[in-house]
């Protein structure tokens, strides 16, 4: 087979590919992230390269201009390789973390991330009088009586009868592998051993036998498997002590941004293992780098617990998702067994023990039932509401007494996909904007106070905010006819000016136009209107919901006013809003310091009625009525003020 | 490396070995059976070849003698190949059924086997009545409501809720291999299918998704692990009908033919893995040919229950036995999990379970246990003492209220071996001898009806029995000057022709020696003094002991009134001996259609009390007043005259 080498600039990175391969894939394999949202179906336009010298052969494409074309700029996923490449890769076209190095990036997601933790208020939650302290994985330092005439049980039933002594135990057995090193291990070590003891299936099993006194030495990772962000914990077991946190891009992303892209691209040849060869990959890059950090052994992590949306948990554990997006929409597992970490690829102890947080339904994944425990909703006596804004928005109404959920295709515009300028709450994002309604300046702070590179979601919501406030708008999302730089003519109807290219030093202005206006109005009515829907459905009013979490994307900032302004959160009490940031990580960090908290999101799952939208009737006119700004029904926003612009 | 050729004839089979292999090893791995009892080690003298051709380099020995020597006699496990060679074995030095094809091996060991399987009165144990019939693995066919929007459960959540409608079953679970199938499966199946359920940890889980109703199909095996000879017997789960028992000889032989030899020869590098393998080889061996034969699929095999000494299990599960032998002989476990049949490479289903039975100590093994379980010792109102004759002979006494057992070294001779003429009850194998008084003429059977090869364990009861009677034999066993053709002196003491070879067509006669009858005196003298000390030692007496049940290589033969003669059996009235043949086997396959005998097992292996023979006090004066014929205490064996020859 004929082989190429492409070298990526400005990385001056070489790989050699075989004769035929994409662009894109040769990227992937170097190491670098090119945005894909289509899953490489060469629609979405997001992978533009520039070839420096080489041939390809590409497919035409309308997304190409001509004016693109002769400045030699390609589609990475159309692109085949028949030579020796040089390619350059803009900035624009990178996943927006990248052109940073490795310890830059995680030195930026940690900063991010450390303050959505530290704004976190389900960690207020997690004590000791809320869950039994008992971790997946425990240690439990042995010394055995040594066997005489007189006390010849075998040696692991000495070692059962020792564990048995120390505590109450139901059921107790080990694997062969365990038991093949056991005679030698229990002499060499003069009978004093250390046992973790894990749980599973609610039995307990002997997961490790190490010799001497290692209990001091016991430590989890917790996760949250995102469609976007992968976040994982290092876990002191024995102190409950968070030892670190990492969040990296999912890298599935190469494959499509959303998840049902990714159901998609699963059917692909290969595909599947991909996506699941992805997932496990950025999981090993946080473990590995928070316990070289922390300088610790990974044979000392025995267990992990995990939680995430339906289709992330099917592709952690390789199981084909493809039914989760046909009708009637089933996936093949909402509770998966606790398996061991080493089945799947997980570097930990390779006996460690991974469980994930068990599921309610396609749509409303264990991400949610994880959020629900670690906010608590299911423990509250007066009603509240968790609303998880992503891509799939996913809302829960409930206390003590019942818990309904919904699903919301809330598209990715809040998350910076879809929409001209957007990208995810990331180092670059405009995330925070004031318009002032006089001279329609634009002051915006981006993540990681650098140059702006895009928008994201909590973005996008304050400047439409500011823009309804400032008459910018009508209600229907339309820009109004006002003379000022900022407004212009573009090619499908106006847009406005966020940020000249002189400000950010790219090739382009970064703009609000009136297709992302309508594409963030439209999920902001599917998640408003799903809310709506499902209180209206228990027969309840705004009113009666006295807490509401708001969780997910929005961790690190969102400008709840803003939010109402638009119309995407109800106009109640300000007070009653609560943010929660990574809930699911939060829930999965209680699961792992307390089995009684994964048998409670078991609980939780059942509990959790799932409410299927699409096929209530009246949700279609909740949601027609819910695209404009704020609302059709202006009563439901009464402090809700727009001005005119003249 | 420098490779030859090596022949072997009768059986003209030539295989290729690297320089210095011994010309044991490239037997073994031609397939052809050499005895060596001493597990290589030169000492045996049992592996005799005859080089035809070519150069060996050997070690001294004094077992080969000169003559020999001139013969090109040498020891196969003393020589190592040097060149191309041709090599005879001759038919003594071969494991008994050799030179039989394998079909013809096989039909005779059936033979045999089903003789035995016959006279087990085990079997009559086994009904309904007993335990509750509930198969290691049971099938279920189940047609599951298919998904709609109003019902909406996950795959694997609706298998376990169809199931849950079915019967009345406490956890269950399943692997992620089951469940990454599962979504194809059941809609490829039309949500029609057939799950196998199998137990473990006292949990159900779900072995096998089967698309369609294959209920009909679901059969297991059940084995007896002997150190000489492993049984295996094909059962339908369904119906309890035993479709096939096949037994062949234990591979490990060629490592030794005790379980000591064995242990110590598991020390050697990658002796433990040729142990393991060598059992596993012989499973799969009848495995194969029992499901061919029967025309079985080996899907359709899911579940194996394995009975054993421990030693034999943990050889069997590749746990290093050393521990057993050394003082304070423990073993490293006595109840082992249940695992997948595949983890040690035993072909069934791959997701097949594997059941050991559970133990007592290091030499009371599962085969004790399962032979309690099948001969019902534990359930009887009246005293009863259960003696498993073997190399290691095991003697359990009891009722309903306790079970005490030990174990006694009675040594190979009753299985033929360190006896000079002595071989296993294999075909040709002296089994029921009669020895006029008058004119010593012998009448004998041997097992196959074929010419006589050698004396197995029965024959030698018999020969002894009928020499005391015919006055041949002092007390202490030594021949007594008597002048017939068939008494003569040998190089160590005189010796006693059982058959000339002449009649054998073999190339020497057939004797017993003194050095033979020490042997079997000893034998005899440790099993019926340990069930004496047992009795002894639980302030019993034997008048008291209404039932003997009788176990092990006597399956197939053994006259009650010779083995009472020689004293190897109390003389108490008849009828109190019961022949239960391979109880080991018989209880293996009660497990292995119940599973509450499964856990019977388990309850009678912790009830059984394991006493220490060796440092009971008066042991070895009992042993030693043993070690003669019947006894030294006549009062002990009032039935018992001999005449005095003249």
């Amino acid at each position: 087979m004929e082989k190429f080498k492409v070298t990526f600039h400005p990385d001056n990175k070489t790989i050699e590919v075989a004769k035929d391969t994409t662009i894109l894939t040769a990227a992937v394999s170097a190491g670098i992230y090119i945005n894909s949202n289509c899953g490489g179906d060469g629609v979405c336009g997001r992978c533009k390269v520039i070839i420096k010298s080489g041939k390809v052969i590409t497919q035409p494409t309308g997304i190409i201009t001509l004016e693109e074309k002769k400045k030699n700029i390609y589609l990475a996923c159309l692109s085949v390789i028949q030579s020796d490449l040089e390619v350059e890769i803009p900035q624009e076209s990178r996943l927006s973390l990248e052109g940073l190095t490795p310890q830059e990036i995680h030195a930026r997601i940690k900063e991010i991330y450390s303050d959505a933790e530290e704004v976190e208020p389900a960690k207020a939650r997690i004590g000791k009088d809320i869950f039994t302290y008992s971790p997946l994985t425990t240690k439990l330092y042995l010394a055995l009586p040594k066997p005489d005439l007189n006390d010849k049980v075998s040696d692991l039933e000495r070692l059962y009868r020792q564990i048995s002594r120390s505590q109450d135990i139901p059921v107790l057995h080990t694997g062969l592998s365990n038991i093949r090193q056991l005679g030698e291990l229990l002499r060499d070590a003069d009978w004093k051993v250390t046992v973790t003891l894990g749980k599973r299936e609610g039995a307990t099993e002997v997961v490790l036998v190490e010799p001497g006194d290692t209990s001091a030495r016991n430590f989890g990772f917790s996760f949250d498997i995102g469609t976007t962000t992968i976040s994982g914990q290092l876990v002191n077991l024995n102190t409950k002590e968070i030892i670190g946190t990492k969040a990296t891009y999912n890298k599935q992303i190469t494959f499509g941004s959303d998840v049902i892209t990714r159901i998609i691209y699963a059917r692909e040849q290969e595909g599947l293992e991909k996506l699941h060869l992805a997932v496990i990959d950025c999981m090993n890059q946080i473990i590995q780098e928070l316990t070289e950090e922390h300088k610790i052994d990974l044979n000392d992590v025995a267990s992990l617990v995990a939680a995430g949306n339906t289709t992330m948990i099917h592709l952690l554990l390789c199981i084909d998702p493809t039914h989760i997006r046909k009708e009637p929409y089933v996936s093949t597992s909402n509770f998966t067994p606790t398996i061991r970490a080493s089945e799947i690829g997980v570097r930990i102890n390779p006996r460690g023990l991974l469980a994930c947080v068990p599921g309610v339904a396609s749509y409303v994944g264990g991400d949610v039932t994880s959020g629900v425990l670690s906010c608590g909703l299911d423990r509250e006596s007066e009603l509240g509401v968790l609303i998880d804004i992503g891509t799939n928005g996913e809302i829960v109404l409930g206390d003590r007494e019942f818990l309904i959920s919904c699903a919301a295709s809330a598209g990715p515009a809040f998350e910076g996909s879809g929409v001209s300028s957007g990208m995810r709450a990331a180092i670059g994002a405009i995330q925070k904007v004031k318009i002032d309604t006089r001279h329609l300046e634009v002051h915006y702070e981006t993540i990681g106070s650098v140059k702006p590179r895009g928008i994201c979601g909590s973005g996008y919501i304050d400047i439409i905010s500011g823009m309804l406030k400032a008459g910018l708008l009508d209600k229907s999302g339309k820009i109004k006819d006002v003379s000022h730089k900022r407004i212009r003519d573009a090619e499908f109807g106006k847009e406005f000016v966020v940020a000249f290219k002189e400000e950010n030093g790219a090739s382009s202005d970064i703009v609000i136009s009136e297709a992302d206006i309508e594409n963030i109005k439209r999920a902001k009515a599917a998640i408003y209107s799903a809310t709506a829907c499902l209180i209206r459905h228990m027969k309840l009013d705004f009113k009666e919901v006295k807490k509401i979490f708001i969780a997910g994307g929005f961790g690190t900032y969102l400008d709840v006013d803003n939010a109402v302004n638009i119309g995407l959160l109800p106009d109640v009490e300000r007070k009653r809003f609560i943010f929660v940031g990574n809930s699911s990580l939060a829930g999965a960090r209680q699961m792992l310091l307390s089995y009684e908290a994964l048998e409670k999101a078991a609980e939780i799952a059942r509990k959790i009625t799932y409410f299927e939208l699409s096929i209530e009737p009246g949700y279609m006119e909740e949601y027609m009525a819910a695209l404009f700004f704020p609302h059709t029904d202006l009563l439901r926003f009464p402090g809700v003020k727009y001005s005119n612009h003249n």
